[in-house]
């Protein structure tokens, strides 16, 4: 069993959340931060602390960062009233969130003018995953941010990939993890509606694809959510906007061709601008069907 | 076991050739044709008979039709010495080429005018399976054409999904699966190109996302073919060309959208421009390594 560790969690969404949850459950000490107050007061219900960066700071084994993009990870690590001046020389930060891999190297560089340590470690799996502690996590990093991190990687992952000593190379697996996905997701959209305009239903197509070699993880995770008509947000269209951007920001700055991401991304665009951002990304489907004027299942 | 019949095989390319084995070993009578010889001499040699249309057609219990397209199959069956005239009222003619919907459609009410049946029935698999028996079919026609086929499909299939007794439901789900395929393939070169951008190696990728949500059927049975530098054609890159042509036509003419199906037909359709048509599909990376100077494993 590894010795309690102090660990701060920053970004409180249903990820975050999760993630201090297993952290809470393995032992840990736990500080809670985000934006907003009432995750951050329903931790501490559940035994999650609640502090001021200056004062926990110089006491954190471990910074897990798991906020929605680059932009709020700069700001938590090195904004105003930023984290990584309070912590202490070999300290480690985690980051999880999806960030193109040359932003990774940069945050890493920054930490490691202060001697903090820094794994490169994207996390796949959702929310559920999450709060079981059986994440999936692309990490890579140096040896001593691998060791300095293992006691949260114990508690919150299932598997974790080690993708070398170099950050960057997680957010880049992510990255290749998230095309596909976003892909995967639009095709099965795209394929679904498109058999119905041949007399198919979805629910037909969705029983017998999962058994075919076109078949993807997505067709088979996604595909019942348009057979059901229910769009509750496991992973959110606004997700995949946000994902399939960073994915083609890396492809334009190395100038890569990703004519499949592009097209994948249009399709995004188009639910979440016609107002379904919010919806589960399986709403996409609701692009394609009112192209084609087509009725999916549970629509009036 | 059902009693011996009487079997006609069209096509004994790898997927036909294979078929009439499997029909062979199930003690059938089974008459090879093929516009080349050879095959047809060489199935002669394991059992197979040769003859004229005019003198077996009409002791035909069931037509296996394994021709590349639709305008092959239309010639096999109402062409020049077409075999539908010389069938006997009750036969049964089983479609297996990937065709539009409209096209299998417009075929089963030709045979009818002769009384002769007809199975809408696409498959799927590849050569060792289709020699194996252990084809997949997507099957749609009347009772009574499935009970006239059933000894061939009991002989070559291993799944028969029954779609329906309105031919047309067969072709239509071969093409939602078929267009899944193709932008499966496309997106796993996509990505495992993509990855090479930011200094992951094919084989890694290829490795980590086969256990996680942006897998596929095709990711994880075509990627190790890049990690070879194998493209020893199972499935060739032309197939594609042809059957996403299909897939777009079918949608064409329902006015439906399909973006990712129309990106990944172009990253076909360059990779046999650039003369890559005869190899295997996953080819299709040879035009994303090309257009960002990328070496795949075992180029030079």
């Amino acid at each position: 069993m590894s010795a309690e560790k102090t660990i701060a969690v920053y970004g409180l969404g249903s990820m975050g959340y999760g993630m201090a949850q297993s952290l809470l459950r393995a032992g840990h000490r736990v500080y809670g931060n985000d934006v907003v107050a009432a995750p951050v007061e329903r931790l501490a219900a559940e035994g999650g602390l609640v502090g001021d960066v200056a004062e926990f700071g110089p006491a954190l084994d471990i910074a897990v960062i798991v906020v929605l993009n680059a932009a709020q990870t700069e700001t938590v690590l090195f904004g105003d009233g930023g984290l990584v001046r309070h912590m202490a020389p070999g300290a480690c930060v985690m980051a999880c969130a999806t960030v193109a891999p040359d932003f990774a190297r940069a945050m890493a560089s920054r930490c490691a003018e202060r001697e903090v340590l820094y794994l490169d470690a994207p996390i796949s799996g959702g929310a559920v995953k999450a709060a079981a502690g059986q994440l999936s996590v692309m990490a890579s990093g140096s040896p001593a941010a691998f060791t300095a991190a293992r006691p949260a990687l114990d508690a919150m992952a299932e598997t974790v990939f080690e993708l070398g000593d170099a950050p960057g190379a997680g957010s880049a697996m992510k990255a290749v993890n998230q095309l596909l996905a976003g892909v995967h997701i639009a095709a099965m959209a795209e394929a679904v509606t498109f058999g119905m305009t041949q007399g198919i239903e979805a629910a037909e197509t969705v029983e017998v694809i999962a058994k075919c070699a076109g078949t993807s993880w997505m067709f088979e995770n996604r595909g019942p959510h348009i057979v059901a008509g229910d769009y509750t947000p496991r992973s959110a269209v606004d997700i995949w906007l946000k994902d399939l951007g960073i994915v083609l920001d890396i492809a334009r700055g190395s100038k890569f061709s990703a004519p499949l991401t592009a097209a994948a991304l249009q399709q995004f665009a188009a639910a979440s601008g016609s107002g379904l951002g919010g919806e589960d990304d399986a709403a996409v489907a609701k692009v394609y069907a009112r192209n084609a004027n087509l009725r999916l299942p549970g629509a009036e």
